[in-house]
């Protein structure tokens, strides 16, 4: 079944919002088996609209179109399906009951005023219900393609959709291929690395694919089977993922939906260490990741933003000579800093960064993207200089996930420098 | 001219991942006077790209296409345009010089090692500049419809977008309306109380177009005009701007793209003043804001995150006796959070937080998201209790943007509390 999406309205196409709908569509039907072949995104205009659905429904036995349904007058979209189809927009009863009830119900909401526009619906259509809203979806079939029209509020869209939209397409879609996926979640090396060591994974003519998806600075690895049954889709799946698991090995941090922030807070509680940080190039990011994890008061102390010389001193206890001998971004001082502060906190492990995240503040000899990171614990202290390259933001973003990633390598027990 | 962009990857229709280059390339030409007529995504199929080029250039003067020029077997772009343009994929000498310098220079990041494949083109194609990456664009020209190729990595994509389409387009452009835009980045009222108040500002009969876009917590309001000249379009825009700014007086923190980080930045330098901070329940994301702006460091001396009691009492000198006479969590405590900083750092400004991100720690006397907010300054203290509401994450985040707002509002000798 080749199913397109359509997202109607001016904000879309003038980048005032991005453009959210789509992607949780995609992902919705994905999961049931049914894949989005193409997006459309058009602006408020009544032709616009109408030559998307007419493109579209020549390639798609079923689009799937969200926005241009309220009550002002630049929502354009029941109109321009009615002129598209040959259909009539008509005053439909029971679209008028529910606009008026809702409207009732949801007055305290502040949602817009009685309005019978929203009860427009174009002839020869079945509605769909919206419980959360005073739109009316409504769904029609015009020369062999099923259009289905939801609102474009994320949270009444996505419920008529998993209500209504989804059973329907499901049901219908003949020879539907059973879909198999499953994530697994990278740091470490680079995209063509992983792209080599995954060589020959991927066997699309097998309906085995392979996705790697970069988001600075981690990468996502899809495995995704299609199969004429969930079982053989589930078959064609493991394998693979087993594959994958073990030729990136130390690199996968996580599978799904788990974060290495998560990864790195169910590590402490396994091992049941506890963590202090001294902080400089990163300002803060680390503890900030570290507390973004609820519970994490249980393995994590303290941290300390030590931005001045004079609080590496007084907060982590670096000796003041150092700094002045060594310079504040130094391995001396990183690993003043780790061992200070696991000292002062009476954690297990103590974790410290120094760097120069830029744009200013480099010379020749520490050039910006210069970063120390040091980790002391019971059984050894490691420091590293890494050069980092990219902007303040990237730097610390990655010099971040460079830490957390020693604190996962460390508490699963492997080498971390 | 009509426009249409092209986004290309199977994490797009997949949901995956969400498309933002197509909304920042939508506002980066409305910005010179041209709107995008359609968009579109399709994934990384040969022919799905084909056909969704050839379709878009029927209607377009000219596409801007995002996506799939990266070095693995799954950017397909490339390919597509020169058959869909009937083309000959060549080994372009240019953009392999500089996929090999690029690789050379971006080694440290975790770039792709050398591959010719990023450096086969379509024949008979100008190439784009890409100064940050190694994936080269291109442009060529097909039956009267310009077509640019940009990778999708959006750091690169918009550098080019902005360097190299924008000038293009915008001198070929005909009968081009002049549009004047001026964003306002408000913080404080919700988006019913900001409609309110702006009643009657915008009037799209004249060419005058009010957009209000909620970012949790902060508030973009969009002000565009539409007219035959430039002249006329700033014309059109300076008053309403104007009274935009009246009515919503305190609560804009800054305009355009400016953040309310380097809003509280600017005023820092402009006061000579200094920061101290101690942080609990945001763990760090306030001091992490801060030091995002690169120069914090003339400003902030440090941050300390006192996550456990014996950190409160240690780091900032918050009395033992104190924390458990009127818990962690209290009025009294977020004071002399506030006031031990400063002290014990030597700044002019002091500013604590400590609350009960969630979900769990609540209790019937202080529920989840209550939050104390304390600042200490020369001439006084200030704490007020607010009561947030939402998600861990979304507590934390309000938390850390009305901390932001206070040192703003402190900072322009406005009333915090």
């Amino acid at each position: 079944m080749r199913i397109s999406t359509l997202s109607v309205g001016d904000e879309l196409v003038c980048g005032q919002i991005t453009d959210t709908n789509a992607g949780v569509i995609a992902e919705a039907l994905l999961y049931q088996g049914l894949r989005v072949q193409r997006h459309m995104s058009v602006g408020d205009s009544e032709p616009d609209i109408i030559e998307a659905l007419l493109e579209l429904a020549r390639n798609s036995d079923a689009i799937v179109v969200t926005g241009g349904l309220g009550p002002t007058a630049d929502d354009l979209t029941a109109r321009a399906a009615a002129r598209a189809t040959g259909r009539r927009l008509v005053l439909n009863d029971h679209a008028k009951a529910h606009v008026r009830d809702m409207s009732g119900r949801l007055a305290s909401l502040m949602v817009c005023p009685l309005n019978d526009k929203q009860a427009m619906i174009p002839s020869k259509t079945t509605l769909i219900p919206n419980p959360a809203g005073t739109a009316c979806g409504f769904y029609l079939m015009n020369n062999g393609c099923f259009m289905f029209f939801l609102p474009g509020v994320p949270s009444e869209m996505i419920r008529m959709l998993k209500d209504s939209v989804l059973p329907f397409l499901a049901e219908r879609a003949t020879r539907r291929r059973s879909i198999r996926m499953e994530r697994l979640n990278v740091f470490g090396p680079c995209e063509a690395e992983v792209d080599e060591m995954l060589g020959g994974v991927g066997r699309p003519d097998q309906g085995l694919f392979l996705g790697i998806c970069v988001t600075f600075p981690w990468m996502r690895i899809t495995l995704r089977a299609e199969a004429d049954s969930d079982d053989k889709a589930a078959e064609l799946l493991a394998p693979a993922v087993k594959i994958v698991q073990e030729r990136l090995h130390e690199y996968v941090f996580s599978r799904g939906e788990v974060t290495i922030d998560e990864a790195v807070a169910a590590l402490f509680i396994q091992q049941g260490m506890t963590l202090a940080l001294a902080e400089s190039c990163t300002g803060g990011m680390i503890a900030q990741r570290i507390t973004s994890i609820s519970g994490s008061s249980r393995y994590f102390l303290e941290g300390a933003v030590t931005y001045s010389n004079a609080a590496k001193t007084r907060q982590v206890g670096v000796d003041a000579a150092l700094l002045v001998e060594k310079g504040a971004v130094s391995s001396e001082v990183g690993s003043a800093m780790a061992k200070g502060v696991r000292r002062s906190a009476g954690s297990d492990l103590g974790l410290a960064v120094t760097g120069i995240a830029g744009p200013d503040g480099g010379s020749d000899e520490k050039p910006v993207g210069t970063v120390f990171i040091s980790l002391s614990a019971p059984d050894g202290c490691w420091t590293k200089r890494f050069q980092f390259s990219g902007t303040r933001d990237e730097i610390r973003t990655i010099t971040a996930w460079t830490a957390l990633d020693w604190l996962r390598r460390y508490l699963l027990q492997r080498a971390v420098a």
